[in-house]
């Protein structure tokens, strides 16, 4: 409907002109660095491919998203997973194309869990002929899987879930069973409205031969069908629904599920590596299961890739949009006609962003490492045998599992809060990014609980150098604690004053300082004094963060520092990186000034230069902001931000989007409290059943039935 | 439905009766320290009163808003602020109980600037004439209006702002007219739907006598009708709706607003101040605006008030479901037949919790602080002229503000993530808590930006002290400047190493000398060193950040150690508040640890006490958290968490919330992707135009018009 606003223009400057300027003011190679970015399983080709073909597609539109109601949020879930399998068979997409379109999708789906852990289960579980008879199904989508692990009253603790698989020797079954409402299957995903098959984690009862008595053997897997393949309706016995709304992930149907004794064939008990002998029902042990850690950590090392690109929307919508925007003129500046200035342009802005853009690369430094240790590690262990390096690998990916989605969660939302009131509203982009990452800290291991597996390896490695000084180091843990004893026994009080503010390679000292400090103070906690395990915890975490800094830090220092730039940058492109390098560990290093001060890897003199030098490079940093915000590369499509896309048309889109694509604004309201109209012409009677229906979630049919029973105002 | 798992039980301990136990396990007199929080306005027997209204009726049934769509939400909104209008008048509700009433209902609806910006303007902005013509009218809601300040391209510079009310000599009428798409009213609420009234900021241009050629006069309010009284259709030339969805308040219309040479008589211009001469068209200077500080500090206590009854829910769920909640047996107990933990035994989860119980008071006892304070600056000015006191109270209530906000805002986030993986869900009640909350940073002065107006009172009073260090002090700021300069100046080097662990008055003095020192710093920058504002930015939140800080902890130290507590409390209960203190100002000051070193107010040696004994004062408070957040009082109809509920029946709340009230187990769908059917039985076809009309966010029908023109997949 056309209307005065049609020609109004936002106020100069106009976004597009501004973006255009910053971009020319830096001598950054964006294209260059993107590529060097993103040019693994050839990300950037891909991401356009796949944008290409998806993006024009109805069905794959995100702008009436956040007005759905949650059950419809599931329908367009559903049929959003389907069109993906069949574009998949259309252009014969391979696994990574597969991932692409999700991640350019931007919403977890009913078939999320089909390619990822329901196929992981059957492939890495299965004994051969399990196998050959499942795999197919799955690999085909000829039945839809989920995987239920966590129940109601068990998460992290896997090994107190309460679901039962006990086994009968009569009838050669297991009879699958809930014993309480806690032993309810719980969150997981696809289960709830979607999934006909599952694989169920329970625990595994089998009787003793003497007495009868049975004993739990603990979690063990089994491939369950849950329900009809023709109707879609649970089997009896099998209790089974979607767990309602919850932070993000509207389109995905999380789960509950419950058995009375529901019983499966013996082929039902995935045996790969361990299982029953159907004839005495005995247990068969498994073998190594070491192997496990690998991939835990080839899965960490993708969340933290992940994490980057999450946390690189997030600054690209913050860096364009506060590019843009203008607020007040400088305080100091004489008479009333000043500019306003850019917001990006206020320290206090600064502070909030230009950190985080360096934690990208960070982020990207330490995810590239642990690739490349995964598949050194692999490849050891494949010619050599040798398991030496998992646990470090382990150590390693906990921790920074932890630091690095918090830092990207939290990284979000300091964003959003720094773009004012825009950021609050729908056009930023940032709800339902917020929303659906807010469960990483959460998921694949409890940030706060895995940092002790971290510490707990730090603690033994910092007990066997103390135990043995000289002996050989088996990784650069050993090596860097070596060198701590060595110098706390030599110079026992000595305070390290590393300059950390006139050279890089001190800010990587002081952080393994301040690491090896932490190590030490632990182990000898633990292992001198005896201290129990509970009450360290506190310390256990700050270990944990301590190490896990390090490693960004010094991975950062050796990309940027050290090691050939591959694929390669230019000298200019460098020496930003290099300023974003001492960006993120001096603003790391002052965020825990205090520990760095108790751990004599800095004087408190020394502290008084890191404000003004962070200060000093975020001004070195600015005029780059955009720049290499771009070269991160991220599609419009995906940022789905008035404030955040490329062309900078900022103010016209958040119009737009408000006056033209607003299901409310079709309808007249009656506002006046004297009438119970709510809609213009609904009449007073009808609005008021149809309004308490829509509070009480029941249908006005069923409403009104029930009407007489319930107080009227 | 009946099926198996009505009979089902959790696993044991019983949420209840660990409850019970927790409860009995402390000696605090819940009821008195209930009373000693919440006596002020009778607060405990007015929600009992009004909950007891509310509670029962269909309307205000909150049990299915996370699954409704936006448009619906709005709706549901309408609906409820109407009937709360009506409710007021049948049971001769006062404000207070109106605002209970809202606070309780716990969504910011279509009415909620009737009460507050709009009569505020009119009542505080009219002259006699313009009062006695619309005050009426606004108190009997026969209008609804709303408060148009703030605009697309400016929000808290609003001298910035664009909208024009240019004066006509001939017609003696304003034209209100937007030039730009950024002079768009934005983000106002309830303009967007509802409101026929609205207070309009505009600029004020008026002809310059002799060359008829316009100048601003700065913005100014206009009360302005914007829909037809009967249709509730937008006058001519005005353009008009709801700016779409956004983090919280889906019960609210925030609107846009465009005027197209928009003619308002004279007396719309708001004149208790200034005015326009319609003979002369000449402009009527303001008288002094001071006043305006008062009711803004007034507002602020509120805010902080509210802040910790924010604080305080999300406290209360998160120690009621983590006391409840068992994960892992202790790592060092033997035997595998040891029980697992609370989880709030863990000093991990405690850490993250109990502080934030201890800000609810500190927050509590500064909010009174500036109740009083208000009070009695409002006292002398009346009864002496005196207006010497405001720019402290100002100053003081913009960084509490910023403070108090940012603290609430990241307590229920971090309360949140404390519960894992129930945390993420519906059921926990935190996530439209948490949606909500987050605009408190934002609105009311930006918690970064109003950081200046507190640093600018502090910088001002240091120089003067600096100056004529034995004036008599003005305010109790001065008093702390003297100090801090002759201590300095006596002792230039010496390091206040205040014994923060052993006596709780040695906290306030650390906390008074790092506000001192940042204090003083920043005066010497500015006035000294002539140093840019803008440059000083990081420097002066942090001055401000530490001045609050210091603030709250001596609100608190005088509440609990100092004065009598009034209303009553006994000694145990005195007791466990002084630990409360210490926790809360030990952890406070370890976040800065690194601030209170370079101050001077710590040394290293000190500092290494300090997280053990917050980890010794977290062990005291652990079992008094139940008790302690029982007083909060907050109901269960407010909580709306199956988590956090005052009876502890958690698993079976979750379960049955899940099971019996969720929409989306109504529908069984078709998981097949071989089949573009999604619920079972509509067809394909069908579901095909339904979905794609519903991810493009238009009618079927519509979609089916323009499907033509549509790619397919």
């Amino acid at each position: 409907m056309a209307d005065f606003t049609d020609k109004l223009r936002p106020a100069e400057p106009q976004g597009p002109s501004v973006l255009a300027q910053e971009r020319a003011g830096s001598n950054i190679n964006v294209n260059e660095l993107s590529h060097h970015l993103l040019s693994r399983n050839d990300f950037l080709n891909r991401q356009k491919k796949i944008l290409s073909i998806l993006e024009p597609l109805p069905i794959f539109c995100k702008k009436n998203q956040l007005n759905m109601a949650r059950p419809d949020r599931y329908h367009l879930g559903l049929a959003r997973a389907k069109a993906l399998r069949r574009l998949s068979l259309k252009h014969g997409w391979d696994r990574e194309d597969y991932v692409m379109a999700d991640y350019l999708m931007d919403e977890m789906g009913p078939y999320a869990l089909q390619g990822t852990m329901f196929v992981t289960s059957v492939r890495e579980q299965c004994n051969d002929e399990q196998k050959a008879y499942w795999l197919p199904k799955v690999e085909n989508y000829e039945i839809i899987g989920c995987y239920g692990q966590t129940e109601l009253g068990h998460g992290s603790n896997v090994k107190g879930i309460e679901c039962q698989a006990k086994w009968d020797p009569q009838t050669k079954e297991f009879i699958i069973h809930s014993p309480t409402i806690t032993a309810s299957k719980w969150w997981n995903g696809a289960l709830g409205r979607t999934a006909n098959h599952a694989i169920v984690v329970a625990q595994l009862l089998l009787p003793d031969s003497k007495t009868g008595k049975y004993k739990s053997y603990g979690p063990h897997q089994f491939i369950v069908q849950i329900r009809d393949m023709k109707t879609n309706k649970p089997l009896d016995g099998i209790v089974v629904g979607d767990i309602g709304p919850k932070y993000g992930y509207p389109g995905m149907d999380n789960g509950y599920m419950l058995f009375d004794h529901f019983k499966v064939p013996h082929s039902a008990l995935l045996s790969k590596y361990s299982g029953v002998d159907p004839e005495r029902g005995t247990y068969i042990k498994p073998d190594n299961p070491a192997v496990v850690y690998g991939s835990l950590t080839f899965v960490r090392a993708q969340i933290i890739m992940h994490a980057r690109l999450i946390l690189a929307r997030a600054v690209t919508v913050a860096v364009r949009y506060l590019s843009i925007r203008r607020q007040f003129s400088d305080r100091d500046s004489k008479g009333p006609g000043s500019p306003e200035q850019a917001v990006l342009n206020y320290p206090t802005v600064q502070i909030r962003i230009l950190p985080l853009l360096a934690t990208t690369f960070a982020l990207h430094y330490t995810g590239e490492a642990m690739y490349k240790l995964y598949w050194g590690t692999r490849q050891q262990i494949e010619k050599t045998g040798d398991f030496s390096r998992l646990a470090e690998m382990h150590a390693a990916s906990s921790g920074l599992k932890s630091l690095c989605t918090t830092l990207a969660a939290d990284g979000i939302e300091t964003c959003r809060r720094a773009m004012g009131g825009h950021g609050f509203g729908g056009g930023s982009g940032m709800i339902a990014l917020n929303n659906e990452y807010l469960s990483k800290p959460t998921v694949e291991g409890d940030n706060w609980m895995i940092t002790q597996q971290t510490a707990a390896y730090l603690i033994k490695r910092m007990a066997e150098v103390v135990d043995k000084p000289r002996m050989k180091p088996t990784d650069s843990v050993d090596e860097q604690f070596q060198e701590y004893i060595m110098n706390t026994k030599s110079y026992n009080k000595r305070v390290n004053n590393f300059d950390v503010v006139g050279y890089p390679i001190e800010l990587v000292r002081a952080f393994k300082q301040r690491a090896c400090y932490f190590s030490y103070q632990a182990y000898h906690a633990r292992v001198v004094e005896k201290k129990p395990w509970t009450s360290m915890m506190l310390q256990l975490h700050k270990l944990s963060r301590a190490h896990s800094e390090s490693l960004l830090v010094s991975n950062f220092y050796d990309a940027v520092f050290t090691d050939t730039p591959n694929p390669a940058l230019d000298a200019a492109t460098l020496d930003v990186l290099r300023v974003l390098f001492r960006l993120f560990a001096l603003f790391t290093l002052e965020v825990s000034a205090s520990e760095f001060l108790l751990a004599k890897a800095l004087t408190v003199d020394m502290l008084q230069y890191v404000a003004p030098a962070i200060q000093d490079l975020m001004a070195q940093v600015r005029p780059h902001a955009v720049a290499l915000v771009d070269a991160w590369a991220v599609p419009d499509y995906l940022l789905e931000s008035a404030l955040g896309s490329y062309d900078g048309d900022v103010y016209n889109r958040l119009f737009r989007k408000a006056h033209k694509e607003n299901p409310l604004n079709l309808l007249t309201f009656n506002p006046d409290w004297r009438s119970e109209e709510i809609v213009m012409g609904e009449g007073e009677e009808n609005a008021r059943k149809r309004l308490e229906a829509l509070a009480l979630g029941v249908t006005a049919k069923d409403h009104e039935q029930s009407t007489a029973l319930k107080p009227r105002l």
